[in-house]
């Protein structure tokens, strides 16, 4: 089973592209799209989704993740293992967030082009590198027929925030969804201490949140629209019942959120 | 084979995540996308969609839908099963329209957990409990295990226009598709009367439309650009050859659609 | 194994109708979407994504494309079958590109109608006659058993620039991609004439593009951003590297690019 995860968008030939190429290795291939819609070259963004979705797939399914501003340098194709699952695309940090939770992380400079198509254009390696390989590692190919293992892979910065001396936590929006609810990038353990949490507040562009909430369609207290909520992917999310938290708090992603407490 | 109708959009990782949970059920369960398109939180929306492309599928197809303002709260997940097929997703009148023409429709109040993704987020219950709901009723699971029957599930106002003591139709518009179509809640059983139908005009927005097409590409009478005609669901259509009718009449979704007889 | 691209876009109903129809003949069919986001009534952008994408399948690929302006008129549905493909759309020219590069090429007139879903609508021969029909071609119904052989079908003039007196060549955008790439009809047997090349710049809506690069990611001459490189599709493209060579240009697709030499 391979997945995609691309800024290819839906609108190309790309996607189309590459489904083609692993379907020539291997007629009988289970392909998954995860999205395509990742910002052009926004590699943080296509970190956060592949992190937000990969554990929901069965053991040993191939993840490819094609974000890719660097195609056709010299920046290496890589395959990454972990004890569950494996990931095929550049070595551009794309994988980080994943490397950061899975435990076992080998890394493999994809370098045998008995694996890839031919000839490899300077521009499309989502077809000419990642989709044949991961094709390979899926029909059973060892990961060291690849290429050799490396241990200088790229690494973006944690994704975690960080506590200052007077205990405030620095956050940040890393997504905002569909429905303009904003991730942070907090988790549980960053509020796990019971009596700071309890009397936190999150400051976000200037607007104090204050409400915390179990689910979406709880009543709504219209002095206080906004609220924070745990989120599916496990990061503390702020949102509004049937509206944009993102509009209400012209947030963008990357903008800071400090949660201060009152202790 | 199950199919998946959201208003998840497709740049968010929840489809994929809706996906990665039914096949860690069951590798080899064949996953249809019908859209994740659906206007955030549109429920009439979601319903029409369903019932215009339902009955395309085999026998036995699970359909499973997620437009869910109410995830979280006290709204039911449900079950629906008909004589021809099954369907999964929240108890808040998404599956009207398809009750209303399928037979033997029996709903069940998904309650047990063991057939849940565990923990169940409040949030995202297209990945928590629809998902892995429908990938044990498509692998056999009796819908009798996943919960008790129902009968005072949510029921949408019906989708079918009211006819007035003159006589005139008081439809309206309830789909505009990609190309400016306006589909109209108008079936062929409406206009049986033959001699209404022959000599009735439709008027949306203050303006007439009097022509009535089989095709679309027939010559255009460019005095009559937009013109009356029986749709792919079922419906009559208002359009017009290769522009929106949409925007020549300045419609949206929700507007009324008179039928008038010069009888 | 069946291949979809069309103009439908996604949010509608009629893609996921295409895929019931095509899974009611044949429950394990496996489709693969190439694209839905052709610009609606858009046959030359159809014609040249197919051209992009064909190639890449296994052998016996059925390729389904739907660009269809004219659906419901005396446009007639084929079967285009090569030593390598097959194709199933309207006649209308959307597979002039394809039938111009594949060879032993031969076109049935669909008219069997044992392979169509009954009834048969005016407006959405997706459904109604393209997806049924391949999916009994890829299930192994014989060409000759769906329709007669017919020579006159529809053919695009062709994509080929056209070289002037002086040596000029007159080309033109044929498509441009998501990350603003504009790709021309320009082919590497057009710039074969190796003292031309050398010599040679474009020149698109008053600009003159001078440089000539291998990568997307070579460091670039900040008073040349924008280049030319060969691209995935076969193409000579115009791009910049992270930005949008076609906003840069104000270029559209169907501009003139002139391939003016100084010998």
């Amino acid at each position: 089973m391979i997945t995609l995860l691309t800024d290819f968008g839906t609108a190309d030939y790309f996607v189309g592209a590459m489904k083609g190429v692993i379907l020539s290795v291997n007629r009988e291939e289970k392909i998954i799209d995860i999205t395509h819609e990742i910002p052009p070259h926004d590699i943080r963004a296509g970190a956060f989704t592949l992190l937000a979705v990969y554990e929901t797939f069965p053991p040993q399914t191939v993840h490819v993740a094609v974000v890719d501003p660097g195609v056709g340098s010299s920046r290496r194709p890589i395959l990454v293992t972990s004890c569950n699952y494996l990931f095929v695309g550049p070595d551009n940090g794309l994988f980080s967030y994943v490397c950061e939770r899975e435990k076992e992380v080998r890394v493999f400079h994809l370098t045998n082009d008995k694996y890839f198509r031919a000839p490899v254009s300077h521009t499309f390696h989502g077809r000419d590198i990642f989709a044949p390989a991961a094709a390979a590692v899926a029909s059973g190919v060892a990961p060291t027929m690849l290429g050799e293992q490396i241990t200088d892979y790229v690494l973006l910065p944690p994704i975690r925030p960080v506590r200052g001396r007077d205990g405030t936590l620095a956050a940040s929006i890393i997504h905002i969804d569909r429905f303009g609810n904003c991730i942070t990038n907090i988790t549980r353990p960053d509020l796990a201490d019971k009596a700071f949490a309890r009397t936190s507040r999150l400051v976000v562009n200037g607007n104090e949140i204050r409400s915390f909430r179990q689910y979406f369609a709880e009543g709504a207290d219209p002095s206080e629209e906004l609220f924070a909520i745990w989120g599916s992917a496990g990061f503390l999310e702020i949102a509004a019942h049937c509206r944009s938290a993102a509009q209400m708090l012209n947030a963008d992603r990357g903008d800071s959120v400090l949660v201060k407490s009152a202790l």
